[in-house]
């Protein structure tokens, strides 16, 4: 499976699944739907699932909080693969890990550090490859906005224009897609749409903290608490989006879609399914 | 002209204005933009402009706020009428102050106060009375949100859910339309969304700080430094708005348009003008 393809197609043949979390996921026993959904994918009591902080400026603390968590969903195996350097992402240690994982978790902190540490590397592409094979790559907050073909790298919450939204190329787990998250909590569906008005290629995702989509194939489905915010600009009739100046965006006629749990998500025809 | 009419439908022949305005406008010399238009559209040197700060906690302030800012614009007269109980409202003092007057200014503050001293009064049929003769009206956030057919009483700025969002009938200058004001900057994309999927036969209008639209029959433009985000709901495929509990609304297919200074919308046809 090649990195290099066509912008908003998943590879043919890719079995695997992702789990893209909206940051601040429960890690409660009352409630862990998300996680618990994650484990039984990955394998359930066979499960070998990798953690990787990479994102985070803690990341052995964030390391201990998941493998707890994993280990208390009754997982086979849960270990920290610890990618600070480059050399570690090219390194044997890391391709062999992620050859033996079932299930990989990458967690939150800053998705510009995931890329400039994983991006072209030999976990980067181990990581493609064995998501054809059936590997469930799950991420929250920043392990999950880096999922997405084009991410958002910095930019006020309530935006109002083009002009403090950055965003660059994602790892491309979820082509044609541009993800935000702590959606609704953050108030962020003007970044979103400073972001979209640009690229208006991409489908942007805003998803609310607790929140998760899980994209099997063209299909994505809703669970967790709160809601999966569409953007779909493909049939805009007007856009503007000024990135020399501080001056507001222009979007007519986008197609916007609200979806909790349960919802389904037709990726390919750009719409909820029935 | 009377105020009951069919939802949706503003009266035939009403020449007159309003300007609704998402709340902070400017008042500097540099950018009174939108305050400038309000007092030259009143009639400028000749304008008779009323203030009424009934909304506010300290109406003494806000008169004087907006006295000072009108009288440094040029107008012949700018005069506060305090509205603070329902018997001034209903008082000879009040409708002769309204029928003397070319513009009327509602200051920010509390919705509910505006509808509950004002609602079904003398001062409330004078105004919709001499809406329809040529009189501009304009508010300023909680003056702006009274004006729609279905206001927003209270709501978390980020809810995901119907649970925390209260409406109740508007003044009904604008039927038709439910408005949110500060949008960009409180993040109440979600708020207005789950008005709306409880009644999405209401147009949702939400207007950023110092930005306003305004209305002139069925067509608004867009002022000021932000952008007005038009949801429309009519078309949407399926809408689930739980308020027995706090679980999250779903809308799909929904229209979505941001709109910056200088663009038209068509309010009959509910879309943005070429």
């Amino acid at each position: 499976m090649s990195v290099h393809r066509r912008r908003g197609q998943r590879p043919d043949g890719s079995s695997g699944k992702l789990l893209v979390i909206g940051g601040a996921e429960s890690h409660s026993e009352e409630d862990d739907t998300i996680l618990e959904r994650f484990a039984t994918l990955a394998g359930g009591a066979t499960a070998r699932l990798v953690v990787i902080a990479t994102a985070s400026e803690s990341p052995a603390d964030r390391e201990k909080e998941y493998q707890a968590v994993f280990e208390g969903l009754g997982v086979a195996e849960a270990v920290p693969l610890r990618l600070e350097h480059r050399d570690q992402a090219n390194s044997d240690h890391a391709v062999a890990a992620l050859e033996r994982a079932t299930g990989v978790f990458f967690t939150g902190g800053d998705q510009l550090r995931i890329t400039t540490v994983l991006g072209g590397s030999r976990a980067d592409l181990t990581l493609h490859a064995r998501l054809a094979e059936g590997l469930v790559l799950a991420g929250t907050s920043a392990g999950a906005a880096m999922m997405s073909s084009t991410m958002i790298l910095s930019g006020q919450d309530a935006a109002v224009s083009t002009a403090s939204v950055r965003t660059g190329p994602g790892m491309e787990f979820l082509p044609g897609v541009l993800i935000d998250m702590h959606f609704a909590e953050r108030g962020r569906l003007n970044r979103l749409l400073s972001a979209i008005a640009m690229f208006p290629h991409e489908l942007g995702l805003g998803i609310d903290e607790n929140t998760a989509i899980l994209v099997d194939g063209d299909d994505f489905e809703v669970l967790g608490a709160g809601s999966v915010t569409v953007i779909d600009a493909g049939l805009a009739t007007a856009i503007r989006a000024p990135i020399e100046n501080d001056g507001p965006i222009a979007l007519c006629g986008v197609q916007l879609h609200v979806l909790p749990a349960g919802y389904h998500f037709d990726l390919a025809e750009r719409r909820p399914r029935d």
